[in-house]
């Protein structure tokens, strides 16, 4: 408003038709006049840029004008990036000549002038300057909005390197959640200027994808397949009403997952995060069979879709193939940055949530000091191994299930071993199976097909598909997340978890043999109460009934391979608001506590994840929900958690404390954790980066 | 052992062929002996009956033997109950003559001895005796196993009329859980005699009943309606895989629920509990349509079984009709036995679950001091609601949604008005609106089809059967306990609450016409945080959206009846950990705490009662839990309770605090209730008066 009147009194001043000449001028000084009313502090250079004189660039061919970032915003690398005109002054909408084609002996002053503003500023800056009788002059110069995280890592990295910044400038420039968009793939921009778009939907996993649609697991698994070996193009988007177990396998090899049910904490949606997937929900996405219509538009198999799910801003899906600038961490220098900001990570750590070795291996590049959650049924969901489990769980009699699991210890033990290997010297925790067996039954038709061949390719005796059936409808329960899960699993089925815990120790004794250090450490989920523990651990001998412990295990594994012990721990999930007001008596039988803090928000509050989206718009509507607690920890949460510690200090000085689950990747929660005593949280690969700079920035503070 | 030694020497003493004939000689004194050394305190009439010189009573035909009950030891009518053999001695299987039919002469002697040895012990006893020339011999006297709960009250009450006991005495006889008894029918056993029995199953609900049975909901109001039309037997069992809330209706109508899912907790059993009915789960149960396999016999609609579940030991189904003994509290002695229980129940009180007037009006004379949870949702699983609360869940506007729920209004108004008038100057505590929507959905196709018929005649343009179902489809959720209910469906759906809280206040006024004093509560369920109850209560303004609160909808009723001020509360359920923790602030706007000990626990220990039942064997196999945390409370979920207690009661000192739940009902959670400063608890009718005797003898305790 002020400026208008400006402008206006500058007009009444001004004899008549002057005005549109100088009007290019008036706006150059209008905007200095904007820049110094905005600028925090202004020093010698500043003010004597201020005050050169009005300059032009429009006197002649050998005049002209132009602007440059003082290096590219979308990857940091040092090189002018910007344009020119020539003869013309500020011209819009029209493509000028690339900056760095201007005549070396002008290229070289705006090069001198950009080092000089950005160790200034200690961050890339946008330049104007015009060109008038052979002279550079500087207009103005002003922050950059739109840049990339990895140009604002290049930036630091390279003044870092030359001494203008600190490491706690380094650290504290960038905001933990930035670096996000330097871990996932980004749309290039102009690729999408032609496609059609449909904006809206829930933002279920940020980030950016381009596939062909697949409207099944089954179909996604097999064109996934075909095109590996055609050749073709292997990224596929997989479009489900919803997702479940069985559907894993496809989301991993996919690039990303379009549903319509649930929201940010669907299936759908805690899987893609978890294997850096992207994943948007679109509630008006109809499925019909190969087709779908989404928005009134019909899409069908195979067809071409570009995906963005921005971390703020309205999702975006257009119709076709954009093209995508892919994350490279050692190029983009989020591995310089890193080894800057593990620096500042003592004690408190940050350890990576991961089921495969090569999650461990991308982990520990990104600053991991140890896998604090691997998920063991996640292993089992492998098409090939899924049957097998199945097999386990139709099984009438213990003989049967022990004969099945025999058969999963072996992929079991490779998996583990191949983690402990990538992670030597470092601790592994391992969580024994937590999942509801029902989590892994055929969830359709073809499916319970495919398992039925399987049986037969067995030479099993196939009970009747209808009795099958009637098995598996059986093992419904209403509120499965309350259900017959985690270390209740284990009460009913001891052979399970002994099972698991004997590929464990039968990879740590075949390691022992390569001089690999591996430290385990066997997490058991769900606990609810001391007794489960002590049970599941130490065993119990009950008239006819003989429990065989943990312990026992080990100690039987060891003996048959006549090695030497290997240090290990036994410790629990605290998910559960009983666990953590009994965390007294069960730090008695544990040695290390990991908070599940998903399950333990689930249960505090009595909030489905999975259910929860349906009436949070109404909350958020009426503001009677401080944030989304499955990502900022809740304060009764907090104080589970804080009862948690200081009750099993109490009992068990030594106790270790994590919590694993994405509220540890949230930097809100970092200061909570440390504050409470807490040694580490445990975060997805992708997470680690984010967990290991808001520590380093918490550390810095205090 | 020792008796057997005692056996041998005798028969070293005697000459030989001696023993054969006075081996029941030996056998008297031995019995004697045994009951001697049994015995606690001996005063001289004891020694008197064991001196006694030694009593043939088989010396000719005025001689003879009999037992006797001081009085009957089903009915504990006050009459001699027992046989007489003429001219014989301990007869064993013969039936001898009633004993009330012998001489006068000696009856009136055994009448008197009756008396003097129940004045003794206080009790029923049982006496032996012989008549040997013309004279009654006493033998012995005994404890009586196996007598009613009905018999004990009934002595005891006349004891106390005769001041041979105080009501200390009374009230400390009776075993508070012995009361179960005496609340519900149980099996003559003689009828039982000739019937197929198949033992075992999972005991739902306690008692036991007898009627047809019928498969379906439908099939029985249909079978019901024409009994009572056709003057026939009224009496089904429904018999189901498992039930649902549009099965409630049904199971108000049998007498007994046989289902083959689920356990204690399932949904059957919990409804049976709440509406006194039997229920039992037997796995083994496999439906085929209108007939049915258990235990490898085929039953079929229409056919008789006779359900017996006791409180102790195993369940049995008998094939075909037996007859029962109906308890009749007017006559079986317990409301007299109530009166004097209840001078001791003090502050610390006992409130009833119950949705209908007539429940509520059992449990006043059963001493309820008001209704400390009314579920308002069984009020709209009414065969003739449920549709048009149907017709409420689809309606795509706020306008629809009042439209129908006005109908609904006008029936529930009703219900509040009945409820009020029983419970004239007692507490009346209503909770709002607690259910899932898909809980009122159609669970079948008759079902679905019944609402599409419904909304044909209500004139309305009927979406397509394919969109409704899908409709319903999308209400699913995945842990609908932790789901959209309770509070959460009032924040989406603000005029359900208005609507219901419109129902309470014109049923008031009503009753401030007729000079009824009503004291409601209206309780909001599943409380997560303070804001909602804020919201919900005091209402909310947001740019363009105005929520009313309930405060609001009771001061329009008022001004639109021009009535005066009714003093009312608001209040919420306790019933997550976060509700608990979060108390001193949830206090501020709440008047009281309803603990709602169900739900509590389910999320404490993250155990859904639903699912438990199949893990629960395991868990009592190697006793790691202790007890049904069903049934007794766990000892985190008194921390939880004691916590919110003591921080509720630090914002609001007058805070009223009560536990309703099944939780309440059992005596061993009492003296927690009162130790850590509850006001009062709420159970089922048939509850109220087995926790008013716990109440009271905590009491006489302290």
């Amino acid at each position: 408003e002020e400026f208008r009147e400006d402008i206006q009194e500058y007009r009444s001043l001004l004899p008549d038709g002057f005005f549109d000449d100088a009007y290019t001028q008036l706006t150059v000084a209008l905007r200095r006049l904007a820049y110094m009313l905005s600028i925090d502090e202004m020093d010698d250079a500043d003010v004597a840029l201020i005050l050169q004189p009005m300059v032009y660039g429009n006197y002649g061919t050998d005049s002209g004008s132009g602007y440059f970032y003082t290096r590219s915003v979308i990857s940091g690398e040092n090189r002018l990036e910007g344009e020119f005109f020539q003869g013309k002054f500020d011209s819009i909408d029209e493509t000028g000549r690339d900056i760095n084609k201007l005549d070396p002996k002008y290229l070289g002053e705006l090069k001198r002038c950009a080092a000089l503003v950005e160790e200034h500023y200690r961050e890339i800056r946008l330049i104007r300057f015009t060109l008038e009788n052979k002279n550079v002059w500087f207009i103005d110069q002003r922050p950059v909005m739109m840049k990339s995280t990895q140009a604002d890592i290049k930036t630091l990295l390279d003044l870092h390197q030359k001494k203008k910044i600190d490491d706690a400038y380094l650290i504290n420039a960038i905001k933990p959640g930035q670096l996000n968009e330097i871990l996932h793939p980004v749309i290039d921009t102009p690729s999408v200027k032609d496609l059609k778009c449909l904006e809206g939907g829930i933002s279920g996993a940020p980030g950016a994808c381009i596939g062909r649609i697949c409207f099944s697991t089954e179909g996604l698994l097999e064109a996934h397949k075909n095109a590996i070996k055609n050749g073709e193009d292997t990224r596929f988007i997989l479009c489900l009403n919803s997702s479940f177990a069985e559907d894993v396998k496809a989301i991993e090899v996919s690039t990303g997952v379009l549903s319509c049910e649930g929201g940010y904490s669907a299936h759908a949606s805690v899987v893609s995060r978890q294997y850096g997937k992207v994943s948007l929900v679109r509630p008006d996405l109809k499925l019909q069979g190969s087709k779908a219509v989404l928005g009134g538009t019909p899409i069908k198999q195979g067809d071409y879709l570009t995906i963005n799910v921005p971390y703020f801003g309205e999702p975006r899906i257009y119709l076709g193939k954009a093209s995508l600038i892919e994350p490279k961490p050692e190029s983009s220098g989020l591995l310089d940055y890193m080894k800057v900001v593990k620096k500042y990570v003592k004690g408190f750590h940050v350890r990576v949530n991961a089921d495969k070795a090569r999650d461990a291996e991308l982990a520990l590049k990104f600053g991991a000091d140890g896998v604090g959650l691997c998920r063991t049924e996640h292993m089992f969901f492998d098409e090939k191994r899924i049957n097998c489990f199945r097999e386990m769980i139709i099984a009438d009699s213990q003989a049967k299930r022990r004969e099945a699991l025999k058969k999963l210890k072996v992929m079991q033990r490779k998996d583990f071993y191949d983690i402990f290997k990538v992670m030597a010297g470092r601790p592994v925790t391992i969580r024994l199976l937590d999942a509801p067996l029902h989590e892994f039954l055929p969830h359709n038709e073809a499916d319970f097909e495919g398992f039925m061949k399987y049986l037969r390719t067995q030479n099993k005796t196939v009970p009747p598909a209808k009795e099958l059936a009637a098995l598996f409808d059986s093992q419904k329960e209403f509120n499965p997340m309350l259900g017959h899960r985690g270390c209740r699993i284990a009460v009913s089925y001891p052979e399970i978890y002994q099972m698991q815990v004997e590929a464990i120790f039968e990879s740590v004794f075949d390691l022992q043999k390569e001089k690999v250090a591996v430290y385990p450490e066997l997490m058991i989920p769900i606990i609810m109460n001391p007794e489960e523990l002590k049970l599941i651990v130490y065993g119990k001998k009950i008239e006819g009934f003989n429990y065989k412990g943990l312990v026992d295990v080990e100690k039987e594994i060891r003996a048959a391979r006549g090695a030497k012990a290997v240090p290990y721990k036994v410790g629990t999930m605290i998910e559960l608001p009983a666990a953590a007001l009994g965390a007294g008596e069960i730090a008695r039988y544990a040695e290390f506590f990991s908070f599940g803090t998903n399950d333990l928000t689930q249960t505090t509050l009595g909030l489905s994840r999975d259910d929860y989206n349906s009436f949070m718009p109404d909350y958020t509507l009426y503001d009677i929900i401080a944030g989304n607690p499955f990502e900022t920890l809740d304060k009764n949460v907090k104080e589970l958690i804080s009862t948690a510690v200081r009750r099993g200090t109490m009992t068990r000085p030594s106790l270790k404390k994590g919590l694993c689950g994405e509220h540890g990747a949230n930097p809100a929660n970092i200061a909570f954790c440390i504050e409470n005593g807490l040694d580490y949280v445990s975060c997805s690969t992708y997470s680690v980066p984010i967990a290991n700079l808001a520590i380093a920035q918490y550390n810095l503070k205090s």
